[in-house]
Order: C-alpha cells, then structure tokens, then sequence
C-alpha cells in the first residue's frame, strides 16, 4: 500500500481537467492498493455538489491490455445496478488516459468501510451481492482468461521450490501434492461467467450491513462461478484465531443462493475447488514471502494461515457446501 | 509517509461515535505525515450535509505534553480567522484521545491542494497569511521552546560526525563552521510569536492564488518571527533547478509586509537567520540520510540542496532581505 508515483497539484488539476468533473479542489494519496497508486479526489463537481473520485494510476502487475476489460466491467455491472464503482470517461470519451507512460483512470467514489471482523448479517449481504454480480455480468462482452488458475498456483509453488517452501517452514513442501491434484481439476463444465476472484473483506465497503462497494477488480476474470463464492468463502469465514465460522459460512451461502441457486454440479464440486482456492494464496504469499527481505517494512502474509483453511475445506467440505 | 497502524473499521466507527460529527460513512489511511499515521474520515455529519475530517495518530517524534499547544494554536488561530484547521473536540471537551497507547486526534478537512511550482502570486498570499499569522498567535497563552534552534542544529551535524558528513558528500565538514557561528547568534531580542517554524509548499493548502490551508504544525513553537519568514524563504524560493527565484522572493516579502511590518532589527538579522534556517535542512536531511539504509524505500533528501542556498543568503542575502 502505497502512492508510487508523486503526481504534483498543477499535473492533477491539468488531468482533472481533461473529464466534465469540475474543476480540483483537494487530492490525498491514499494508502490502498498494492499494484497501484491512489489518490482520493475533490472537484467542485458540475452541479454544484461536489464530487469525490478515486483516481488510479496502474503501476505493476496490471497488464495494460486488460484495462478495457477491467474497467468496461465496472461500468457494465455498475449500470447494472450492482454497488460497484463506475468509471468516469474523459471529454473524449476514454476510461483511461496515458500519464508519464502509465495508465490513469478516474473511478467513481463509493462510501462505506470495510469489516475487519464481519458478522453473518455481512456475510449474508455480500453473498447476496456476489449472486447478483455473477447474474449481471452473463451479457458483457468481454472476456478474460484467469490467471491464478489452480494450474498457475502450482507452477508458482513449483517456481518457489521445495527449500523455498521448506525455508519458511518445514511442512509447507507438502502442499505441492495437492496443488498437483488441484491443478489436475477439470471445472470447464461448470457454469461460468465474470467473476471477482478476489473477494475479500478488504475488498469490500460496507455500511452497517449494507453493501456499499464491491472494489478492486484487477484479479477479475471469466471463470466458474463457484470458484467466486468459494473463494469469498475462504476469505470471509473464519474467525481471527483461524476457526472457521459456521455461521459466517451458512449465511454466506445463504445470501449467495437467494440470488442465484447453485447447481447440484457446483456444490458437488465445491469442496475440491475451495482447497484450490486456498492453495491460490497459500502460492501468492508463499511467492510474495521469498520476494520480501526479512527486514523490509511490509509486512508479509503468512501461507500456513491457508494451508490450514485448505485443510479445513479437504476434512469438511462436503459438509460445508453440502 | 504512511499509515502506521492499522485500525479496523469497528474500532474506527467506535472512534468516531466519541464525537458529535456524525456515524462514519468513510475512512481512507492517506499517505501523509511522516510522525503519524492519518486518515481521511467521512461522517453522515449533524445538519445533513456530511462532514470531511482528518484523524491524526501520533506515532513518533511527537510529545505527548506537546499536543496541547499543537492543538491549542490551531483552535487560537482558526477562531482569530487564519486558514489553520481546527481541533474537533470529543463529547467530554478533549482535544485529544488515547487509543492503542497513541494519542489521536479529529481535525477539520480543508479543500487545497499543494503547489509545486508556485507562483509569485501564490508566495505573496502565503506571505500574507504567514503574517497575519505571527499576529493572531501573539496573544496565545501556551508557548514551546524551539527544539530545531541554531544551537540544536549543530548538535545534529556534530552527532553526524565530520566522517559521516564526508560520506555523503566530500565537502560536506565544511559546513560545521558555519553551524558553529550560526549556533553562536543571538536572537533573543527579535520580536517573537507563535511561529510555524516548517511552511513548505507542502505544508500548504490552495485553491488558486487563495490559501485555504496551513497545516503540519508540528514543528510550531513560540520563536522569531524572521526565522519562521527566513524557512518560508527558502522553502519557498527556488526553482527546481536550485536558483533563486527572485519574482518570488519579493512577493513573498511584500504579502507578509502587508499584513506585519518588519522591524529595521530584523531586515538587519535576516540574512543570517536565513543562513541558519538553511541549515537547519542541512542538518536534518544529513541525520536522515545516514539513518537511512541505501536501499531504502524511502526517498533520501539531498542535503546539498541547502547547503546550496545557505550559500546563496551568505552571498546575497543582504540583498535580498534589504
């Protein structure tokens, strides 16, 4: 979490000029995003309200061929109905602009907070709204293959090798028999469609039990939909000391079904594609662990606290998402 | 610049409900201050219409028994009119509170953003209101010594070390005999105030030519008012290139002769107080830089940079404060 670039006042009100927002009245960088700079924006707005706007420019990781995905569907869900933040289109009528060699984009600012610790009334709302996504996003256009497939999390575990692994602790080798098996899932028969792919709380603002924003889309893909709700189950339900919360975990599924029924292939399939999901970050923290000097001032992501969730989902998943 | 400590969205909502603002509708770790960790918080506000604060942390390099004349002169001087944010108090009266062990603190948000390139009518207004300012606090009750005097100057470059400061750069020992006569002057009977003592352009906030906002006032202490206007000078003063801008230079004496004339003392001490101020940076950038590992995230800054306009106010600084 950072603001990478330092773009001055005079650079922003020059390229807040270029979109029918009014004209700058303040820019904060925020410190949200780890592949991207933001900065939270003031304008005197066009009605006289004023209007707040993150701005975003993309740093690293985003591959810049994928912006008109990304951000085409934000629009696509936002005019859906769907709380996503819109993005907003310069005089000339793109999403994006180029600035010092990087791509910015000005997006809509949504309220709300993210939950540190959710309550099943959170948890309940935001499957809801993931159901609602999945249904919303069938008609856009666009596509993008998945990038964190279960067959990319176990070449990055391969990549980080098994002293890599064993270098941050002795059991974590193991879990490279799994990810094969994970990596050997066939999920091309499940029904598919654009996905979140990242759904943390994190990700996610909130208003008492009102989801406000569904935010950071940039690991968004067309893939299965119960990879999606697997995934925010992963991120979603269990509790600080690592116990998985059954209630979380019932009214997750819960708001998710009262939007959209899984079908009897998904919950079959369920239980293997949570244990992949959980291998998805036992990878990425794994490869982010080896990549962080031990001193540095980030703090890094333990992968054991999924080896313990994907565990979890292998002794319990057939009940879970029975 | 950072967000130090991470408070969750619970603890944040508890926080805010201290105070007679409103429930929080939005908070945003921002990437400013380098001693404390703050926040951009939106709250439902009491009248409707919504209210913007900052919520400060004071991680480090800050006093505790300091914060009330921090506190105190913002409330002073936003009360006498001056472009300062004030102090929200909580609902018992304090102007601050402790969370985690760490003192926090709810300040009003003000619009502006901060220039870069100023300009001549931008260093005239400021110049204005750094007068206006030295008048406003002369009749504040609370006063702070000057832990950034002269003499606490030369400390930082003798703790240095002539072996340190030659390893940043070869002619860089030369400057202890210049701290050494800057350390010796007497500036006691300059008149005094309530000063800034740090008012970089980043420390401004503007809308145009207007100055919507002093902020950072934790360098503030009860001082020479020619000093806080010798560090405005030389914050303020030159070009990215390093050479004086002299279009600036003047505005910048004539807005704050607008609102405060200088006395004949202090056109005559000014040169060397320039001096002086210009190594204070010197000293402090030095210690940073030595406290800094060479592959560091952090951006080191150059101590040569004041060196360079000590050098010019030994030169022309007679002139230019004539």
């Amino acid at each position: 979490m950072a603001v990478y670039t330092h773009l001055g006042a005079e650079e922003l009100a020059a390229l807040i000029a270029r979109y029918d927002v009014g004209a700058l009245v303040s820019a904060k960088g925020i410190a949200e995003g780890i592949s991207n700079s933001n900065w939270l924006i003031e304008t005197t707005g066009t009605d006289g309200a004023g209007g707040r706007f993150i701005l975003t420019m993309y740093e690293r990781r985003i591959e810049l061929s994928d912006l008109p995905y990304f951000l085409g569907l934000l629009d696509h869900l936002s005019a859906k109905g769907c709380p996503v933040p819109r993005t907003i289109h310069d005089r000339e009528g793109s999403a994006f602009r180029m600035e010092h060699g990087k791509a910015v984009a000005l997006i809509e600012f949504l309220p709300g907070v993210s939950p540190t610790r959710p309550t099943a009334d959170q948890a309940r709302s935001v499957g809801e709204v993931l159901g609602r996504l999945h249904l919303a996003g069938a008609d856009f256009p666009l596509s993008r293959a998945n990038t964190m497939g279960f067959a990319d999390n176990l070449a990055v575990l391969e990549k980080c090798g098994e002293a890599g692994l064993r270098s941050i602790d002795p059991n974590l080798p193991a879990i490279l028999g799994p990810a094969r098996e994970a990596a050997a899932l066939d999920v091309s028969a499940l029904p598919s469609a654009q996905i979140h792919a990242d759904l943390f709380p994190d990700n996610t603002l909130m208003l008492g039990d009102r989801v406000t924003g569904l935010i950071d889309f940039y690991f968004a893909c067309t893939g299965p939909m119960a990879l999606d709700l697997a995934v925010t189950h992963a991120a979603w339900c269990f509790g600080p000391d690592g116990q998985y919360r059954s209630d979380l975990g019932t009214a997750l599924i819960e708001g998710y079904e009262s939007a959209r029924a899984l079908t009897p292939q998904e919950h079959e399939a369920l239980p293997a594609i949570a244990q992949g999901a959980c291998l998805r970050f036992v990878a990425s923290r794994a490869e982010d662990w080896l990549d962080t000097p031990d001193d540095a001032l980030v703090t890094r992501k333990d992968p054991l606290e999924f080896v313990a969730r994907w565990d979890f989902y292998r002794k319990s998943g057939a009940r879970v998402f029975a």
